[in-house]
């Protein structure tokens, strides 16, 4: 506290526990478990303990080519993982903290993240989202979620993440308190999103990867709630540091992220990224569904040159904060890809 | 078309016309007006021709103060003018060009944006956004939207904008033909949300302005569906000359854009910021409101420092396109700005 800095001559205002208050009432966080939130057009679900929420694809959250982005995805997850804890009444403060771990210093570190997804919804098209959480070992959370087709039930993604509690003074890792436990475990089912045995190792990158993108610096738009770099600037540097011609015919269909410590908005990021050069696609032919826009993109150069190429379907990444000695790593991640099945023929105007 | 081009081994497929058709059955478009959709909850209002939705405040939508950015709140007011013409029934395709204009080969060219923010909604606020369109001029239509509380009525934000049409191919601006108007002017009506008497005039900054960014480009990411530089980006490359410090104690209150041409993905933008140094704040006094962790802020020099210096309120901006010989300006912009006047005191963890 710095309150002798302050100047007298300052208005006199509520004091932060008193605003506080005003944004809980504005927010109408709930005390007790709800079952149907209208607004959030949520409802909790399987047998009482998973949260399932209505989302129509909106206009800004899909690229060029009219479907969903990866960016979109993570960020309707992040929205329907809080809007459960929010439907669970354990909502305390910040993101998705419970009362009882506000009440312990405690908070939420990611430490896995993988998403899987067969295809995108489009523009305008219902999308239902599914999501519950697990035990993950002793002292971690495990939580899944099912992006779903309202009127098909058609699944185009299934995602799963780990989750670990850090005291947010010490920022060491913590056991799950007793209090918080009675808190959570009542939520916990076992159904997994993603049937994995042994989940996949991410070898870390040297400076010797075939595709570096150095000299990153978050803008202030990219800090979250927390004031730490969003998640999904992770993925934006990540992919970015992939070919342009490889990323315009090709979609996304694998990511998996293992996060190792925070970015802050001081530090200067270095992403590196490695293709498997064994992972290169079977068929190297053009691709007639990209429309007849083709051949405004034959003209420049782009499209058809690109697909004419072979390349590989699976990259391994890392981002790091560059030290003059050494680099800390970020997060390092794993990616693997598909040809896009159609760019739909909308009018390019 | 270029279809002798096309690889004859690749897999026979749709064509365009069907799979525009099956795209169509996803989004669910209407073909006759709608009074209310329960997904988007939307409703037609302002006896039938205004429309009125629903939106709760994402967590992914706010910045590290909690309250929606500039920017969501831009995408919002896409999203629901798109959803007007969706309910209107005369949705043709692509971004929100009517029956009439597909068929006359037009699209809808904004030439002017204003938005007035008295302040923003904060993360998990419910808030209802009006809009409705109205003629401007012979040839144009404009469109207005209210950002409201839900629960109190409060109007967070006003905005307007002046649209006109362009042929698609010719890229020369038209007349709205007979059938078009008939579409579209039944949908219009008088009220405005911002009432100017004469609209100011932005004038042209040149390369003595006193802030500038050079060199920026649109990511892949930044493209919309029209294969254009999201709007969005605009007024982050705008603001991002900005200098931080400003940035970080301030909040805009209201920003003026007028465009000029299109930005495309392989043009290089330059931004001219220059503040009207006769609109410097009153009050330079250090702001109470920020709240307990102004102390983190005094350590890391940034906020504190930032609010005992004055700064103007006031901004000229210029996006343009450099070329050697001459610049192409995109879009005009000026903003203006007040103190903020809480950051919540929300954990930094």
């Amino acid at each position: 506290m710095a309150s002798s800095a302050f100047n007298s001559d300052a208005p006199v205002l509520a004091p932060p526990t008193i605003q506080l208050e005003r944004d809980r009432t504005r927010q109408n966080i709930p005390t007790k478990k709800q079952i149907v939130d209208p607004f959030r057009q949520g409802l909790i679900t399987q047998g009482g303990v998973g949260y399932t929420q209505t989302v129509v694809i909106r206009s800004y959250e899909v690229g060029a080519d009219k479907t969903a982005t990866l960016e979109s995805i993570l960020n309707l997850l992040q929205e329907t993982a809080l809007n459960h804890v929010w439907m669970s009444g354990l909502l305390g403060d910040g993101f998705g903290a419970t009362h009882g771990m506000v009440r312990n210093n405690l908070i939420w570190v990611v430490s896995r993240m993988q998403v899987q997804a067969e295809s995108y919804p489009i523009w305008g098209e219902v999308v239902e989202i599914d999501t519950w959480v697990g035990a993950s070992g002793k002292n971690g959370m495990r939580r899944d979620w099912l992006i779903r087709s309202h009127v098909t039930g058609h699944v185009f993604a299934r995602a799963t993440s780990t989750w670990v509690m850090m005291n947010k003074h010490t920022r060491h890792l913590s056991k799950i308190p007793e209090d918080v436990r009675a808190e959570i475990s009542p939520w916990f089912i076992g159904n997994v999103a993603i049937k994995e045995d042994v989940p996949e190792k991410i070898i870390k990158l040297n400076d010797s990867a075939k595709y570096m993108n150095s000299n990153m610096k978050p803008n202030r738009s990219d800090l979250d709630m927390n004031h730490h770099v969003n998640n999904v600037k992770y993925v934006k540097w990540m992919l970015e540091t992939i070919p342009e011609q490889f990323l315009e015919g090709h979609q996304l269909s694998s990511i998996t992220l293992e996060y190792r410590r925070e970015c802050s908005s001081s530090d200067i990021v270095q992403s590196l990224c490695e293709p498997d050069e064994d992972s290169v696609e079977k068929d190297g032919g053009i691709n007639l569904l990209r429309g007849f826009n083709m051949a405004t993109e034959i003209c420049e150069g782009s499209g058809l040159l690109g697909s004419l190429d072979t390349w590989p379907l699976k990259y391994t990444h890392l981002l790091q904060i560059k030290g003059d000695n050494k680099s800390e790593e970020i997060v390092r991640g794993r990616t693997t890809w598909k040809k896009k099945l159609s760019i739909l023929p909308f009018s390019t105007t």
